[in-house]
């Protein structure tokens, strides 16, 4: 085999962790010798071994003149865990190749350069399209200080999302919505607004069971809720919805923490994030802070005008647009309140994957670069 | 070879004549004996040979005592040219196997009747959902007198179509538009409204060059264009635009026949329709009309509020919306001008294919079962 097809199967290893690592990147290890995998290993969930540690505890000596595949740079540094780094160097591996570089630009290449100098060979950038995609979120998190945001919109045929009076109901089926359950599962954070939990009631919470994932992946995906956040800059949604009385963290973020105490007694944590002239919550504020709590990947469902208003910020990096095989007609409300009069103002934005989710279809895309 | 294999084949041949049978339907012919082709055949255009007497022509003395693969029924009638199951009589075929029974119900089954009285085998409906996939627009019209309705819609991600002020471009690729091109050829007319003919200065002409067909299928498009349809029932559109100055049979579908000595002039034909009130042109008479001048399929390619009457009117069969992967905003124009009010007037569609073309993604939709 290659060193292409050992790190697809560390890839695979990594994928495991999607619904538990946050705050940590997704990890997986394949310890190889004699063309014989010796040990694999991937990263469960923070605080417990990384991939390399549990792979080398799977090969104990054979680990001994084995190439380490390693889908993410072996770290140098001491966190809730010793250095892999190390741990591979004592184990006596000869050779590491990785899959990428680590994305904080303050360590990168501190762990290959670490192994070098104990006369290892490594090799970097493997298969390393596949590893950028496993950790969108981390990667930008440690380059940019902000998570990846994606934006979950449901719409019919002709882009709407419900009728002018507001009447509205489920337009996507119950596979798109377990798909939106397995987007909430994996992130960090899951970010709504006043006007849709009031309409809603939404609890933004992880219904364990409608996620549609194997038991070992959805026992691990049950260990932990998202963070659920309430854009709410003048505490409109009463403490006695859902969305407080249901158990696991919330944030509150609104335009000043007056009422902190009331937000309190039902266990959320309300913050004031005040844009400049304190007219709205300043959007990038509250995804800045969200970063520096851990939270690499965020998923944003809220209504047309919040949801516009982080697109418009440029906040958003992937769109999520359930489309229902439906006519809403011409008088039902917009996908997004985007009130473009120039066609210059249009945005055009790079399809990355359209399938058939149930009877609707989720298009996946991304702002185009400008 | 099975029956099934034999007909794709069958199937395969037909299809090559998606551009050039209407009025006709498309139909292909093999005849197999002793497990070997002996003739192949397909219709090319009309008042020319059927498929059968084409395939009989190639096999000459060889097509005794073979089995004759049809995708459609034998007709039993005389029409432009002699009934084709006299033909596979003659020739002593021993047994006949079709895809689908002829569309008309005043003939359905008397050539298979006929065939069978001459003591051929008959065997009827293998692959019968292909057979008559290649021909919605002849069944259509045989059992209803009314054309297979397309309407072809381009829109962004969000369902818009233009921007509010009528700033408007092309939103979809040269893909899309080679695309609209194709639908248009195998098309026995297009229509259009004064509106949109207005504002773009359409031709509805097929264009050979934007086809992107293989050489051959380019050749036999060349040779027919759609008849070119104009509903304008205040006679707005001016005889100097491309639209009457471009060869090709054109079509006015109007309130009233009074200026027909102008449209005369220019080669167009002027044709009063008026609904019950004569406030509108009656869309479903101005499809009987077509339907009897031997039009199958209809493409309609209108604006918002054209095409949505179309719609309302329930004489839709299959939607083509081309969406481009741009955002045009809220307050854009609509994709159809559906205004309705309340969620139980909301359509569903079933979406039968949704594929990539060029940069932009076809929808083809059919309105759902009510």
């Amino acid at each position: 085999m290659s060193d292409q097809q050992w790190m697809l199967r560390a890839l695979q290893l990594a994928r495991q962790g999607l619904y538990s690592t946050e705050p940590n990147p997704r990890v997986g290890c394949v310890l190889v010798r004699d063309a014989q995998v010796v040990g694999e290993g991937w990263h469960v969930r923070a605080g417990e071994g990384h991939a390399e540690v549990n792979a080398l505890a799977q090969a104990g000596e054979l680990a001994r003149g084995a190439t380490a595949y390693v889908t993410l740079e072996p770290c140098s540094h001491f966190g809730k865990t010793p250095p892999c780094a190390d741990a591979l160097i004592r184990a006596g591996v000869s050779r590491v190749v990785v899959g990428m570089q680590d994305p904080n630009p303050q360590v990168a290449g501190q762990g290959l350069a670490r192994l070098q100098a104990a006369g290892i060979a490594v090799t970097s950038g493997v298969q390393e399209a596949d590893a950028r995609a496993l950790n969108p979120g981390f990667i930008k998190r440690m380059q940019q200080g902000l998570p990846w945001v994606r934006l979950k919109l449901a719409m019919s045929l002709d882009g709407r999302t419900a009728m002018a009076s507001g009447e509205s109901q489920w337009i996507t089926g119950p596979a798109a919505r377990a798909d939106v359950q397995r987007w909430r599962t994996r992130s960090g954070a899951v970010i709504s607004g006043a006007d849709s939990v009031l309409l809603d009631d939404s609890a933004l919470t992880v219904r364990q069971e409608q996620l549609g994932l194997p038991a070992a992946e959805a026992a691990l995906a049950a260990e932990r809720q998202p963070l659920r956040v309430l854009i709410d800059g003048r505490l409109r949604v009463p403490l006695q919805q859902r969305l407080f009385q249901l158990a696991g963290p919330t944030l509150v973020a609104t335009l000043s923490d007056q009422r902190q105490s009331d937000y309190q007694a039902v266990g959320s944590e309300l913050l004031a994030l005040p844009n400049a002239d304190a007219s709205q919550v300043d959007l990038h504020r509250l995804l800045t802070v969200l970063a520096q709590r851990g939270c690499n990947e965020v998923l944003v469902e809220s209504g047309a005008r919040l949801a516009a208003a982080f697109w418009q910020a440029g906040l958003v990096d992937e769109l999520l647009v359930y489309m229902a095989p439906r006519l809403l007609g011409s008088s039902a409300r917009p996908l997004l309140e985007l009130p473009f009069t120039q066609m210059s103002e249009a945005r055009d934005v790079h399809i990355e994957e359209l399938r058939a989710v149930g009877n609707d279809w989720l298009i996946r895309a991304r702002p185009a670069a400008t």
